[in-house]
């Protein structure tokens, strides 16, 4: 039965107790991590959100019936502790904060029993998350959860400090809005006072914030959740929480200092890392170049090297042809991977397949400097060495080869320069490379809707010197567009924006939308830049990946409370779910009857 | 034609330019608020965040150039201005922080142009609201609506800065989420995943927060948007923002304590207000008695006299009639408001019908000691003489009666109390009144579901000595609740929880839910409740509406960046809008064809 804690008060957590209080008296509350008995004397670790403490029941100290209480003790009883803090008499504990210190407890309350949980409660859990996560309130009780979810905590209020102490101010913005530019997939919600119509919940506050610009906010950073209906990968969740912010009055470095200051500041209190500033930058075209990715993970080398010029007179009808088409050949070098098993290359390039690559040349170069090479039949001695030597080959590397559109080449590459590192061990969760990378091009050409479309998003400033150039080859435009890179993960990104209302025409007329499609759409802005609009530009961060990166996790569901799993459902709560037709009726709405297979996953 | 500030870097902002500054330069940038040539100098009035500046462009400091282009300013033109601060040659304007100030311009240039404003931009502006929300980005430059939002900004920062010293984890729960048991109606979000089944959001996130106390988190705060699908009043929105918190090891005074020491810390911090601590407390059934309401304004007297004694032989029928049925009479003292005019009375009247009454008895009491009563013909002269003195009735009072069942007696001179408060001047924006309501009815019962509802929700805990009530008279039973009224509106609200398996299903019993309608609801909780949950507690306060007393407004959309409208909709963006065709397909849904008159606002 659950005693009351009237009359008792919690002193302070398990492991906020120190080796000052040698002698005093406690009050502790928790759950019981553990319970054992030896040789008459009842030993409990205690467990709450700070750490753990060892309390001992001893008859004596403690009265015979509270004796048999602890006796009575399991794993996750809620209990409170009257006792008083000694050195540990056994031995030292020195995986433990406490673990010289034990409580001899005075007096015992079990303020709730507890049922064996469906599996153990500790770190590093080798339970399958599909049951952890339908049994989330149990799984948040882990040590390693309850690490990351205090990090973001901690993550987000030094956020607050830093960004207000710069004169940012939080303003919110509405989470039942009208459809966004974003692109993605909007949420809808209903409106039953107008039958028919729907409201959309948010992508991100982008035309608010730049809104709240145009009304002199100056400074505007919000810690907000946004919404993308998309089929999830390991990275995504329907709602995502962004550190969104918005300047005015700047240009690109402004923006920069600031969040360079922010990012130093919160590794810094966090992780006790120090991050060197200024964070190098890379262009986009460099990016691509040397890591064949707009978000390049700079913990190690590896790069991209064009050899399109080396190769360009060899026989090799795939070198060839692809350059005959505009594209080009690159390689990279897996250093001291020549011995690669050729079932192993053979996984290679499947694996560069997947990322549409016709196919994969490699130079193995084994140690004594022979080569094998897939390709060396339709090329000479003299054309395979300057090869090698074009790609710095030496005894023990393997050299892989992409020849496609660049495109693709980047993209291949891209992706192998990462499988390696991974396969070589390369990459160190404790290592923090940032990079901003800046000069994206402004469109992107998209080949089913045979027209540009923005690859940030309508409202991105082109750079300064690339206006003119709108009129004559729009693809070339640059703009004003960074991102944040963070180990390879894109953590943040954003842009200066169009202020002039013909720039921002002109940007409408090259998406192809007419002068209707844009008022429909994105009206209120356009009028709002009427008014007056000052110089303005923005960022925003992923929080769940930032704090993913600096907890060292592989998943956002490991630093999200409750987080959904991959068809965008709940297993705790078992959202989404049927609702009454009533409701229904309230909302104008029908659902249609659903054949069988199309009510599972898409 | 838009100028690009490039190579300019803003110094500060308009007001943050000090007496210490003259003779310095500064860059400032910000929107034109007026601009005038008097004499041939140009007078302009700058404005952003911080106030205006005002400054002086004159031929010989500013190129010729530089001065006709100041020549074309107009009001809302966004510049960017270099000068010299000087102390101010013509008359001080003391209504300004600057108003000793004015820089003399030495080069201009024009970042935006503007278009007349549909509206003046000017504090407490006479435009009708849905105009102005209409065009709400122009309203937001309004210096009154600045100093909320900048306001509001300060008290969500001051309150995770305090939550997060006292130990709160700020911790987000889901948006997208199954229907949760507050009772209002819940905004439904469709799922394409899964078609037919729908997400609610979160009326509040009290299961979750609860989950988090049995995870071990302890002390949770988070300010987050909640949504209520209630037809709008004037102090609601279909989104509104709470401080949520929730504590673990705790009792109702530790809920109360760090209550009191924020809301102390914020209204010194933000208004300078000093709030005497302990907040005064009062019982649920006290305040209904004194103050008819169970968020009295404490503002000023006027409190309710129950004269049931007094008049209960009396041969008046109505209020013979009310006491036979198990009511009572009250009434309330206007204090000098004896020589009300007829017609002001009868208006009272009607007021108290609104609220239920079936009519007002009065006695107005002339200067001269004689007076006038709706009902005396039915009572004996000394009768009247002992109502008079029990309402402590002096020369030029007015006193007025209500007599019914309680519940419409107290709502009726609960309203009419404040009412008259109003028309009297009593209520004063700069004076701050707190009060904690407690002991709360656990239960209320409701005529038309023929049950008892929960008075706040099904998880708060009766009152220790109150437990054996739940069988003989659950309508009597007290809950461990509490409100936090500040001037007459409940800013906060909360209880402790029920945290034992068999007082909740108890509650739920007494609710009228079977087992399998209380699992349905909420299983996840009442699973989670099996393996350990400690004694728990919590709070929530309306930020919308703290703010809106913090600031003296009277509505909250004052306080709110992008407010909605009685309808529900937003005036500047349209939301909610119909949608593609093609995105309902996709959710498997049909919109009902409305008739024409549906579609008007209920």
């Amino acid at each position: 039965m659950a005693e009351s804690m009237k009359g008792l008060k919690r002193t302070c957590r398990c492991a906020e107790v120190t080796k000052a209080d040698i002698g005093k008296k406690v009050t502790l509350m928790g759950w019981v991590q553990k319970s054992r008995n030896k040789g008459g004397i009842i030993f409990v670790d205690l467990r709450d959100r700070s750490g753990i403490m060892q309390i001992i029941f001893e008859n004596g100290p403690i009265s015979e019936e509270g004796f048999e209480k602890a006796a009575k003790l399991r794993s996750e009883f809620v209990i409170a502790v009257e006792g008083e803090v000694m050195a540990r008499s056994g031995a030292v504990n020195e995986n433990l904060a406490t673990g010289e210190l034990e409580v001899k407890a005075e007096s015992l309350r079990i303020l709730s029993e507890a049922e064996t949980p469906p599996f153990p409660i500790e770190e590093d859990s080798k339970t399958r998350e599909e049951l952890r996560l339908k049994y989330r309130y149990l799984d948040l009780r882990r040590p390693d959860i309850q690490r990351n979810l205090i990090m973001r905590s901690k993550v987000a209020m030094l956020t607050r400090e830093f960004m207000s102490k710069e004169g940012f101010l939080e303003i919110e913005t509405p989470m039942l809005t009208k459809s966004t530019p974003e692109g993605a997939r909007d949420y809808l919600v209903p409106s039953r006072v107008h039958p028919g119509s729907f409201y959309a919940l948010p992508q991100s506050p982008q035309l608010f914030k730049q809104l709240l610009m145009c009304s002199g906010y100056d400074r505007y950073i919000q810690i907000v959740k946004c919404f993308r209906d998309e089929d999830l990968r390991a990275d995504r969740q329907p709602e995502f929480t962004q550190i969104d912010m918005e300047l005015a009055f700047v240009d690109v470095d402004d923006v920069i200092d600031v969040n360079e200051r922010l990012l130093a500041h919160l590794f810094k209190e966090v992780l006790g890392v120090e991050v060197q500033l200024p964070i190098q930058r890379m262009t986009w075209k460099e990016a691509m170049n040397r890591f064949g990715s707009d978000k390049p993970d700079l913990r190690f080398g590896m790069e991209l090297v064009d050899v399109s010029e080396t190769v360009k007179d060899t026989e090799f009808v795939v070198f060839k042809g692809a350059l005959e088409n505009g594209g080009s050949v690159r390689g990279i070098n897996a250093k001291g991977q020549g011995a690669m098993p050729r079932k192993k290359i053979d996984k290679l390039v499947e694996f560069a397949k997947g990322y549409g690559a016709k196919g994969l040349a490699y130079i193995a170069i084994h140690e004594d400097g022979s080569w094998k090479s897939s390709f060396s039949k339709f090329m000479t001695e003299e054309q395979m060495e300057a090869l090698i030597k074009a790609m710095d080959g030496q005894a023990g590397d393997l050299l892989l080869f992409a020849a496609d559109r660049n495109k693709i080449v980047w993209n291949v590459l891209g992706a192998l320069r990462l499988e390696l590192a991974e396969q070589m061990g390369l990459l160190d969760k404790n290592e923090y490379r940032f990079v901003w990378i800046t000069e994206f091009p402004l469109l992107e050409w998209s080949d089913e809707e045979n027209r540009f479309t923005a690859m940030h998003h309508p409202f991105t400033m082109p750079m300064d010197e690339d206006l003119p150039l709108l009129d004559t080859d729009p693809g070339a435009v640059r703009a004003k567009a960074y991102d944040i890179v963070l180990n390879g993960t894109e953590i943040g990104g954003g842009s200066v924006r169009i202020h002039q209302n013909d720039v921002q025409e002109k940007m409408f007329e090259m998406l192809g939308f007419t002068k209707a499609q844009a008022h429909e759409r994105f009206g209120f802005l356009l009028d709002a830049f009427k008014y007056g609009v000052p110089p303005h530009a923005g960022l925003a961060y992923g929080l769940d990946r930032l704090v993913m990166l600096m907890a060292k996790e592989d998943s956002i569901r490991d630093v999200i409370a409750f987080p959904k799993v991959k068809d965008a459902s709940c297993l705790m709560t078992e959202a989404p779910s049927p609702v009454d037709a009533a409701q229904l009726e309230e909302l104008g709405l029908e659902v249609e009857p659903q054949a069988e297979e199309e009510t599972t996953e898409e």
